[in-house]
């Protein structure tokens, strides 16, 4: 629990879909601070418990859980949010699995596959993947976003230009994000929060999990943005790249299939040097491998990148 | 001029395409040291002198000039060669261009524009853009590969499965790269050595420099590899990452539109924050900007983030 936010918006005050006509939660003045209780992206449906025969009938694929909408006085379409994240109340606990809905390998894994993990709250400490792999934790919340500015209901699943499920791993502690304001008051609202993530998220989750998120946040009248941006106050890999990286490299005229022939040739590369299953490579490249797009200019063909921490097998 | 390479391969030794029948300039015995002079990837057509109205008339795109091949004795197809970065010798001039053939805002910047740059050949201090921005180095080949297995001929503008073009900024000094042995001898080349680029190298061009490259070259025998693939020793983005980044994030169901509007959106706040030109920030996302991956799993949308690294302006 952060000590001395503004505003406290507890978890059971979620919605599942983006829209302006939700009702805020809260209106805060520009400045507040104010801590998000965030559920998973589950929406409490996973636990500490949970197998995995019991994950198709327990993994929704109809919305994940917003904590908000919160109004922010003043602001009107064309404002921006100046949100600073401010720190985390990690839970402790997460889940991360490879399903046939989600991920950039759904043709090739069809079999279900569920990890539950126990973390060092503080994140000092990396998370232990069974006893083959260390993965650092660097919490952030996958979906950060105000109500978009077309009238209905919008599915909580893809982002927007206005934020929402962006999934960007670097909107970490002390980053300041800014987003488009497309409805009065904003509306914001704050969901799926990660323990760690690699660029990308390639097999569909990170470290799933539940925690509290303080933030601050200030209104820019007129900005004028065209979609998300956000400042970083340092280094952002910090956490992974001592030990340098294992790197392959798609190659293909298509960017998403580039990325596809990465992740293929990384699971070949972890089976071969440590030994770990198809199954496990791929979701360790979830949860702490960085997709690159190398280079998108040497017509037709593109190139991109997956870097896989050495740390993680050290 | 590195000492004591057990083979020397003058920049004049060069072709333009990839072929299996290309001659080899020599042959080598796996574990030999060989430095690759390489011009610049304009062919020498532009040099210190050279100004924005001469560009279009010199800007050939016909083709990258690649110094060798050299074949390795004893490498056939299903091999690989392990190829250690061993170190950089560079011209300390480069020369970066926007031009309405290259990049992927051509729609956008329709009149051609040329920087020389002047730099350190140590590479220790940044190179500067005008008097406005720092732009650390890290010198790279930015095409190295071996002869395509396909009979004919190929050009060398995109990369193959066996390396080529592949503008991978992290194979560095250190850095050791692995390629598929596609044809007898596996015929490696080396080009378009950069002093800096970002990841994308959006625009087109990054800073093409001539330079010499010091490479060992070793067979690992059946090794089946479907892609390039590299280890790095340590970290990657420590000469730009200190002070943090400006980070934009273009929201699209296609990753290279998504890349656009990151892009777009970076100029835009370059120019806010710094009263860069459009022309200079985009010149400059390519040199140092960084596209990254950040989701491609939150169906049917994806987020490409375009990281620029502060310290260039600071």
């Amino acid at each position: 629990m952060s000590i001395g936010c503004n505003h406290t918006i507890h978890a059971r005050q979620h919605h599942f879909d983006w829209s302006m006509a939700h009702r805020p939660v809260t209106m805060i003045a520009p400045g507040e601070t104010v801590e998000f209780d965030v559920i998973d992206s589950s929406g409490g449906s996973i636990t500490p418990a949970t197998t995995v025969d019991q994950l198709d009938a327990l993994y929704d694929s109809s919305g994940v859980p917003l904590t908000g909408p919160i109004a922010v006085d003043g602001a009107e379409p064309g404002d921006a949010l100046k949100i600073t994240i401010l720190n985390f109340t990690p839970s402790g606990w997460a889940w991360s699995a490879v399903t046939p809905r989600y991920g950039i390998l759904t043709d090739q894994f069809r079999e279900p596959h569920l990890k539950i993990w126990h973390y060092d709250r503080d994140c000092q400490k990396p998370a232990m993947y069974s006893d083959i792999a260390k993965v650092p934790l660097k919490p952030f919340p996958g979906t950060i976003g105000l109500a978009p500015g077309k009238p209905g209901i919008h599915s909580s699943l893809p982002p927007y230009s206005s934020g929402g499920n962006l999934d960007v791993r670097d909107l970490s502690a002390g980053s300041v994000l800014y987003l488009p304001v497309e409805t009065a008051g904003g509306l914001l609202s704050v969901g799926d929060t990660h323990a760690a993530q690699g660029n990308g998220e390639l097999a569909g989750t990170a470290l799933e999990s539940p925690m509290a998120v303080a933030l601050k946040v200030d209104l820019i009248k007129d900005a004028r943005l065209k979609g998300p941006q956000f400042t970083t106050p340092g280094p952002v890999s910090r956490h992974l790249d001592a030990k340098g990286y294992h790197v392959t490299c798609g190659v293909s005229p298509h960017l998403f299939e580039a990325a596809r022939m990465a992740t293929m040739q990384m699971i070949d590369l972890l089976g071969r040097l440590h030994g770990v299953s198809p199954m496990d490579a791929y979701l360790l490249s979830s949860v702490c491998g960085d997709l690159a797009i190398s280079e998108l200019v040497n017509k037709p063909v593109h190139v991109v990148s997956l870097y896989f921490p050495r740390i993680v097998f050290e």
